[in-house]
């Protein structure tokens, strides 16, 4: 048993500084499973319209990726529209169509409610709620969200976060959630509400996994080319969740393992326009990068 | 042998979100010899006015910094008063008054010209020209510089870059010397007008060290107080250069080491205004909280 990953499948238009593409495979299930197919199997469940060209289903196919719980409404494909500046930290949105996506409503099937891992891509926390319900007895819950759902839905966003066992969130979100300007004070709070780690994504700075007892922070790998960030949280939590679920283990030293994981698939993805990058990796690539991770990072104790 | 510390010893007003303080002792040379001196000998090299109190003085000799270059003149010691908001980040410069310090000329004494590490803290770069024409043959140069002379100065300050092994300096800073958004891109940029090595401070996201062949990257360590940033920077060249001093070394292990002990310096730095905390450490304390940075940053091989 795999992964289930509920999110959203859309047609990305992106600018930055290094260039532009139109209406590219996007959303945040479609990162999160490219990213984790290298680990493990992953289904998908997410909405699209009658425009969807078949090629994209075909290419998440042709990663491994269960596209059975895709499902093809009458309409339109949710389309989000953005441009980075040459601070390729913030995106700017420019334009969001949620068309079919606004009346998501995911059902899960009989497998996908019995699968192992579960992981709540970055959709209104009333669905992520939805499916957690559906869910049989998942071993481990991971879910993201972003400053629109902590302002317009803070309650039901609470009331998911009781039921998660990791939150993967950015550090502004973290501090807005918590109502906190100390990043370390924010994540206490978060985690007694619920969560049993937070794992703060920072961008360009890296990774920081807190939970009751220790942190665990690791940079970001140092790229001389980052041309486009768009999907780079959600290819970390599906490297980080992706391996997770490989290694079927919760210990310690595998969650520090899946952070660099999840730091390593990123650092992949903003390599270039859309998921490209990210959908034509091998696994000694990615095996190599992690090693760089540790060269990146070691040093000896006195 | 040990360090020779050139920079500014001042007196400083801050304000943070968390409290205030009125005329501290202040300065790049005092937040540097601060750190360094719990790891070998630094004589400072600066200038104050004859308000300053000798309480101050006293206390630097106490942790065994040697004193003697800090000459008293006729008029007000150097003062600078700041703010910062709850993005402690970034300070806002509310008043800098030079006094003595428009007219500081270092002059070197034939001990101060052996020593064998040399800190250029953030002063003019003609100023730190003059000091390392007086310098025999200093083993390590390692040097400081700030957006003001990036801006006004900059063919002085490439003179003296190269003339420096290793450049401290903030990220935003990088960017801006070398006129490139892309961080690692601009230390290739700077590493070829003569720095061995750079090592870039990125505040509550850790520090990062770029070579010809290498790179190395720690978080900051997390902390729930952060009270005044005032002086992170130099209390980070501080722990990073003495512990360099102090293991007699370039290698690469101990320059990974070094900057694992100017984040330790810097984090306790920053947990109390002006250098109280930074002045009242004992070395076991010091060498605890490298232990609790690799607890935080280690990871397993694959």
């Amino acid at each position: 048993m795999g992964i289930l990953a509920v999110g959203s499948v859309a047609l990305d238009s992106v600018k930055t500084p290094f260039g532009d593409v139109e209406e590219v495979l996007g959303g945040s299930a479609t990162y999160f499973s490219t990213a984790a197919s290298y680990f493990t199997g992953v289904a998908v469940v997410a909405v699209v319209g009658e425009d969807f060209p078949q090629q994209h289903l075909l290419a998440l196919q042709n990663l491994g990726v269960d596209t059975l719980g895709i499902e093809r409404k009458a309409g339109k494909t949710f389309r989000w529209k953005g441009e980075y500046g040459y601070d390729l930290n913030n995106a700017r949105t420019l334009d969001t169509q949620l068309n079919v996506f606004a009346d998501f409503s995911p059902r899960l099937s009989p497998e996908q409610r019995r699968q192992e891992f579960l992981f709540l891509g970055n959709i209104d926390p009333d669905l992520q709620r939805v499916v957690l319900e559906q869910m049989e007895r998942p071993r481990l819950v991971a879910c993201d969200t972003m400053n629109y759902w902590i302002e317009h839905k803070r309650p039901s966003l609470r009331s998911t976060l009781e039921r998660v066992d990791i939150l993967l969130i950015n550090d502004a979100e973290t501090r807005q959630l918590a109502r906190e300007p100390n990043l370390c004070k924010a994540a206490r709070t978060i985690l007694s509400w619920g969560p049993k780690t937070l794992v703060i994504k920072r961008g360009e700075y890296g990774a920081l996994m807190i939970d009751g007892k220790s942190a665990f922070g690791v940079p970001a790998y140092p790229l001389e080319e980052v041309i486009d960030p768009t999907g780079a949280g959600d290819s970390f939590a599906g490297g980080f969740l992706g391996y997770l679920a490989a290694a079927r283990s919760g210990e310690r030293s595998a969650m520090r393992r899946a952070v660099v994981f999840g730091s390593v698939m990123a650092s992949f993805n903003v390599s270039e326009f859309g998921p490209r990058r990210l959908a034509s990796l091998t696994y000694p690539e990615i095996e190599s990068r992690f090693r760089e991770f540790r060269e990146l990072t070691h040093f000896e104790d006195l």
